[in-house]
């Protein structure tokens, strides 16, 4: 497994800037309204984090304790994450989104309708 | 990343096996009616095939050429696929779904809620 692309934030926009050689892959990205990015908890990315099995989700220590497989928690064996976003634009090998849940700079393992 | 566990199908039934030591991570999994399941296309891990960037849509000559990224396709970079699936029962460290569109003995990643 390895990096496609990384999320890119700036001037109030949202990228998701490929590298330049999987731009065939993204023939008919600008026809569809929303897509599915799979990316990678990097900033959790320590044997430390991900041997927490599990977590009061979301934080919150009034939400009763849950197995990370229960949840979307940032914490787990494999550090996948999944967010559904809006399509604004395809260009060469940048897709422009409305928003995501991920920090800039965070790597892009995936993209699927 | 690593298999957390295995697709396994017997008499007709569909089970996630995972690894035993990830037993507490599936706390609360019970109480969910469908799970995601995040599992590796291991029939296609040659660099051949990792190496496609555009596909018929379904392997249909009739469908347009989309890039892998527009699609579910079973070739992409990295070859995770996600499946949603019902919810059976949770019993120790085996989840029994109602089906998933993947072979027996498929490398599982992930469990999301």
């Amino acid at each position: 497994m390895y990096p496609i692309g990384y999320v890119k934030k700036a001037e109030g926009r949202t990228l998701i800037v490929l590298d330049k050689k999987y731009e065939p892959a993204l023939l008919g990205v600008d026809k569809l309204s929303q897509i599915w990015v799979l990316w990678w908890f990097d900033r959790n990315d320590t044997p430390e984090k991900r041997s927490i099995l599990q977590v009061h989700p979301r934080g919150n220590p009034d939400n009763p304790i849950r197995g990370v497989f229960a949840t979307h928690s940032p914490v787990r064996p494999n550090l996948i994450a999944m967010t559904r976003c809006k399509v604004i634009s395809v260009k060469e090998n940048v897709i422009e989104i409305e928003s995501i849940d991920a920090f800039a700079d965070t790597p892009v393992l995936d993209i699927k309708s």
